[in-house]
């Protein structure tokens, strides 16, 4: 695999948003955060954090990759279950400080951990003047 | 207003998971991630950044408020522009960490300041192998 490094921001903010130049804004911990939708549907599936190893390997191997926080290591999400993300699209906004990416789910379609579908399977909403959790 | 507090995590990885209990985790710097899709058509919008404060004038209000890490404020989107967020549905996902927010916008339905709809204009593919942005 071509070693695969990314540019640093451009100077110009003009160039940094209408540009060509990939130069993703990796925060202080060296990650940016990564939104994941099925290409299908649209469903939001889940919210997680790339290093640049793990953006480098989702682009080459077209199959997404994440940086593990809790265990701080590369996570090829899916490995264990089954239940890989293959990429369908890339995309990222204004300033390249976050990444969206639309993926379709093999295996038994489930991305949360928990089994189900998506991570956001519960509503949050004031009862009684008070935020409360719903499951959907 | 009634004041909105937010309780710190349970203790059970079972009540945060599968609890009523609202107790986003905030990071460091005191904020959640807050991911915005269109209530409608579940275009993907922006990616932003919530505080207590953001998340709690938020839920009382019905109207999107971010914390602006740039200029160190609240920021009430579209209180400028016009394009203020009408918040259908809040979500958080099983570990909640992240925040996302269905919303329809108001005025113009621009959300990004660069006036697009969408703050995710550009896809990102390798071309002879390197990243490279186009857009949409």
């Amino acid at each position: 695999m071509k070693n695969i490094t990314f540019p640093p921001a451009p100077q110009s903010k003009a160039e940094l948003e209408e540009g060509a130049v990939f130069s993703p804004k990796f925060d202080a911990h060296g990650l940016v955060t990564a939104v994941v939708t099925d290409a299908d549907d649209g469903m939001m599936l889940m919210v997680a954090h790339m290093n640049e190893e793990a953006l480098a390997l989702t682009l080459t191997t077209g199959i997404a990759h994440y940086w593990s926080r809790s265990r701080q290591k590369i996570w090829k999400k899916g490995e264990t279950s089954g239940n890989l993300q293959n990429v369908i699209e890339i995309r990222t906004d204004c300033d390249q400080d976050a990444i969206w990416i639309r993926v379709r789910v093999a295996g038994d379609n489930a991305t949360c951990h928990t089994g189900r579908r998506s991570c956001f399977y519960r509503s949050v909403a004031l009862e009684n003047g008070v935020p409360a959790l719903s499951k959907l």
